[in-house]
């Protein structure tokens, strides 16, 4: 049994968030003592965490949860996610705006390590492999730009207040919990269904990691305050959407019912975004645990799916609107 | 006679600094209508600039500000600058916050055209000649890192409100109205009054830029709308620190007030830091009108100067503290 005072005490934004969830549970497992902030959720919950409702948006908020709490560890997920529109949405500077507050209340109350969620669009996008250190920062969007703008920001506060500071750009998560607008859940639903459903091309290869992957380094992370910098949260392998939407779509012997094309493709979508995962490997010893065939696998239904009984799309490929 | 509504209203923020007073020159010997911000001047000048005293820390006073003034374009230039203590300073943080506020405010007013003033301590030191959007941005400064953290925001205001923004990285600016702690100022104080000096090795390669030039890149970046993205404002061409010091000693045929490695050199301090200024010609067609040559010639004092009557440094070179 630890030492009381030897628990570090972590609080945790966007606690409630798909990644939250997860990192929330790494966090227990690995001996955080857990302090959540949520707009939605409040109160102690059964799962060792302590609820802080509150709206981290709101004047003084974050400065009085900190002065209370004295976390020795943040972990900063909250931001705008939206699926349809967290790319161009005005509240991403209303996030930078929040988020800068809350690292300097850290700062300011002796806080020890920091670690936030990045994004890797805030890479150039047409540089090749995503390497930390290497890659030019170059958002399209407001997104990527803010986040971007953030984490400069935070080093500085970190570098004022002598406080430790990573950074994870968190590449394409799916698993358990996703937002149900997301790909793999409304291809899930669908399919599900028997009902068919619109997508891209699906050219665009991306990365894609598992969501305990992406807790699991984010907390090991946090626990090495020598670990300074960018970190790549990712597998370092690309597949295209479309492969991942036909590997779903064959558990359910329904190909036919995916329309390629029908969907037009964003203008702004980049061809490829790949993580270099050399130096998270060579820094932090880490690797993704989760193929993407794995983690498909785990999210399909467990029983065996029979071919859609009755089927409006008989033509196959060929006849799909695109 | 242009009608008075072409006219471009600026705001100019640090317009009583050392650049601020060449940039309110050549705007208002361009025809922009100028409103200048200090901490310590007020009124209304012969120069034809309306000065307004104001703390941009303040909290609502750069909004109150702007919701008055409303301007077109905004110069951003105020920052902490104090030649000893700016590389490190908290002060660096505040005007982060400050800066974020002030363009903040010009985007929901309504602003059209953003030039704020960068530095090369941006820049990744050890990545050769810096070029705007190849070179890293790796500050080790809490300088560097807050003005890098403010343009990567201010890119995320831009594209927000609406309005066009850009940022030009200064070299070393020397030249008229320099702080007399800097480097030519204080060598040329030092061996005016024939006493010693104690300077660094001196083996630092930087990017020696005139003031004027400074102003003259700067305001015109200010009128060309178009021209988005960072912009450094340097000459391309790098030269020692020691060269410069021996050029000023040999006029005043005083070398040996020069003490070379007296002072010790910042461990800190890259050994280049040179501006590609390929992008500066390519897009806004403009190349510095001022050698270091030209520009040492024109601060030098009018008269010949004949060696120092008294002399304690007779040993040369070889005697000099090291």
């Amino acid at each position: 049994v630890p030492n009381p005072s030897d628990i570090a005490t972590v609080l945790v934004t966007g606690c409630s968030g798909f990644l939250g969830r997860h990192c929330a549970e790494a966090l227990v497992r690995n001996g955080f003592r857990v302090h959540a902030v949520s707009r939605t959720r409040s109160g102690l919950a059964a799962d060792g965490i302590t609820w802080h409702s509150l709206d981290l948006h709101a004047r003084g908020a974050a400065e009085n949860l900190i002065a209370m709490l004295r976390p020795s560890h943040l972990l900063h997920l909250a931001w705008v996610t939206a699926p349809d529109c967290y790319r161009d949405a005005a509240e991403n500077l209303d996030w930078l705006e929040a988020s800068l507050a809350l690292v300097k209340a850290f700062g300011e109350q002796d806080g020890q390590r920091f670690v936030g969620a990045g994004s890797c669009a805030e890479y150039d996008p047409g540089a090749g492999p995503c390497v930390e250190d290497a890659t030019p920062i170059r958002a399209a969007s407001l997104y990527g730009k803010s986040k971007a703008a953030f984490w400069m920001a935070t080093q500085a506060y970190a570098q004022r207040y002598g406080f430790s500071a990573a950074w994870g750009r968190v590449f394409l998560p799916y698993g358990p919990g996703d937002e149900p607008r997301r790909l793999v859940p409304s291809l899930l639903a669908a399919l599900t269904a028997g009902t068919p459903i619109n997508v891209t091309e699906g050219t665009q290869v991306r990365d894609f990691v598992y969501v305990t992957d992406v807790a699991d380094l984010l907390v090991r992370l946090l626990g090495m305050s020598e670990a300074k910098g960018a970190y790549n949260v990712g597998t370092g392998r690309g597949t295209s959407v479309r492969e991942v939407i036909e590997r779903v779509a064959d558990h359910f012997h329904a190909r036919e019912l995916v329309h390629f094309g029908a969907r037009p493709g964003r203008e702004d979508e980049p061809p490829s975004l790949v993580a270099d995962m050399t130096k998270v490997e060579r820094v932090l010893g880490w690797r993704a645990a989760t193929s993407i065939e794995k983690g498909i696998e785990r999210l399909l239904p467990k029983t065996e799916v029979s071919p859609p009984a009755s089927n409006p799309w008989q033509g196959g490929p060929g006849s799909c609107v695109s």
